[in-house]
């Protein structure tokens, strides 16, 4: 279940007991990360035989009705639990985030206009080197110092053309561990986010965006699928003269089947989507969300004799909470001390350094509270 | 386990006991397709632990030492067991071959060259169509006859340009059921092979080949992955204007791990791939591929009283079966009756009509006999 789920961090080892409660280990990975564990069982239970069929869902051809049902509910949550209104499609696509990177201004960006990118983290910056390889782009923002991105801009900071063709934005950065809490107001230009490391972790207005993409692997299921969300009219208005396999349209056009899809990847996103409805939807997660945020974010402040926080407090992510120590050497006790307590993926991002949890959906209160006790706790 | 495994036809429905052999249906789907059933229960034992680590191999970070440990066995099996040299690089990518219809002319076909391509089906149309999106490309021969395409191109019938960037192929076509016995002789020119469907049904000589490239859902594992086979002179010499992303020296530069690859997609190809080693490999495979597909075509042209075989007998596919009917209504009776025979995935492709067996590695000979049988015995 989502926000709930085993406690218990000690090493699984090999299980003998199929259906034994699995031992879990404590995971903050940055992504593929945590999946809702009623989400994972789902699929090991249906691996052999989806819905009678007598085959695995990863056997069904994509053209027939098992498939076909699971992949067009998949749809329909993002659409239901999102909030996604009529005038925009959902696509589900492969290739992550990062081709969308080069897809977004094949797409949107023709000759004789400008995007502007606002630059947060390493994410946008290679969105943004993207761009520049395809068409014109310039740099709306960019909040970087001394090789950092320790905050995102302030409304006041954005020098936004009006005539781009679009404004793109990462809403969260998990190296870094900064997200827009309010975004940015940009006027009648579409504005495009990558949403890969928070989509679904709060309600929004998707209405305030022209196009809203996400990698899976964090808070949607997992890797090798990419969810678009774009309005029809940007759909409508995409370049034709690339390939066809790029043009949004295409996809549009044929309910995401245009080519075979990755199936178990779409059967996967369902199955998360769905813990998540059953589990109260956007609005319990984010309450869910801001208490396990709360609770490391405290316990670390509580230790500034030990941990520094370096993100500006404004700034802070929800998903990625990232802290140093005052020594390498504490650095390197706190992680053993968190590996014997079952916790895996605290490591900070090289570029970061220090530690990195990453607390997304599927990561329980529990497993945070795990944590901010060893902050609490540690060499006390 | 490939090539046997259980010969029960009919449907599932839901199991209680978990560990019972499953009823599997009899799969002749296109694709995604029938998969191994030791490679699914593997899947099946190890999804809510990998290893030992207390996470799915769906949660593992793509850069942590367990995933790495699948994605470079998954590599080093594709390299044993398709005989690859040295000097080609094995990429794990994502977009199916579909989306290689675009990257290949986008890395290989620069401003003032020209690349050939041998007509054979519907799919090395769209790849045509893609590359003339992109650049210069001429028709180097074309089967098609009254709209439909019943055989491979001879040698004698190539027309070819002796400067193209390269000589593009379809090994077999899914849809009308042909396949290269012996492959075109390209001279010097490179030659690029989409073998979506029939590669590692045999052993060939990679080295006959500049690119090769499949979408993993045929004898390979899951939707979601293709697998490219590329010289690295051709790495080295692709183009550096198009987007990051779609240059293939960032996948080799980066053992295909330069972004998050899709990582349960990459596992399930380890474990198909090491049940076909454990099999006795390519060549033991091709052994019962060709007695497969010997016991259905001998079968059906048994009864020509009834069913006719529409492909020139030196093209017949080993991996697509396609066949019709004399008459609607018997068509629609022998559906039905194999149906009744818990098989699946016998319906022809639109445009051929009639029927279609895919006959891939994980298709049993059991399951191959059971359909011969009927085709003998219908009607009599």
């Amino acid at each position: 279940m989502l926000g709930t789920g085993a406690t218990e961090g000690s090493r699984g080892g090999k299980s003998r007991d199929f259906w034994r409660k699995m031992a879990r280990t404590i995971n903050f990975n940055a992504g593929p990360a945590a999946l809702p564990l009623g989400a994972l069982e789902r699929a090991q239970k249906e691996l052999l035989d989806l819905s009678g069929t007598g085959m695995s869902v990863l056997e069904q051809s994509h053209r027939g009705k098992p498939y076909e049902a699971v992949h067009n509910e998949a749809i329909a949550l993002v659409k239901e639990l999102l909030g996604v209104p009529d005038n925009y499609d959902v696509l589900l696509l492969q290739g992550g985030a990062s081709q969308q990177f080069a897809v977004v201004p094949m797409n949107l960006l023709p000759a004789g206009k400008s995007a502007d990118y606002v630059l947060t983290g390493v994410w946008a910056q290679k969105a943004y080197k993207e761009a520049k390889l395809i068409g014109t782009a310039r740099v709306a923002s960019s909040t970087e110092k001394d090789g950092k991105f320790l905050r995102v801009p302030t409304q006041q900071e954005l020098d936004l053309d009006a005539n781009a063709a679009y404004v793109h934005i990462v809403s969260n950065n998990t190296i870094y561990g900064t997200q827009f809490s309010e975004f940015p107001n940009v006027g009648n230009v579409p504005l495009v986010a990558d949403m890969s490391s928070d989509i679904a972790w709060r309600p929004i207005d998707v209405s305030k965006f022209a196009l809203i993409y996400a990698g899976a692997q964090k808070n949607l299921g997992p890797s090798g699928l990419v969810v678009v969300i774009i309005r029809k009219d940007l759909v409508a208005a995409g370049r034709k003269d690339i390939p066809v396999i790029f043009q949004y349209r295409t996809h549009a056009e044929n309910n995401s089947l245009f080519n075979t899809p990755p199936t178990f990847s779409v059967y996967l996103l369902r199955n998360v989507l769905a813990e998540l409805k059953a589990n109260g939807g956007v609005s319990a997660i984010e309450k869910i969300n801001r208490e396990k945020a709360k609770l490391l974010y405290d316990a670390l402040e509580a230790r500034a004799d030990i941990f520094k926080l370096p993100v500006e407090k404004a700034s802070r992510s929800t998903m990625n909470v990232v802290w140093t120590a005052s020594t390498p050497e504490l650095e390197a006790e706190f992680l053993a001390e968190a590996q014997r307590r079952g916790m895996s993926g605290l490591k900070g991002h090289r570029l970061s350094g220090g530690f990195r949890a990453s607390i997304y959906n599927a990561v329980t209160r529990e497993w945070v509270a795990a944590l901010a006790d060893l902050v609490t706790s540690f060499k006390k």
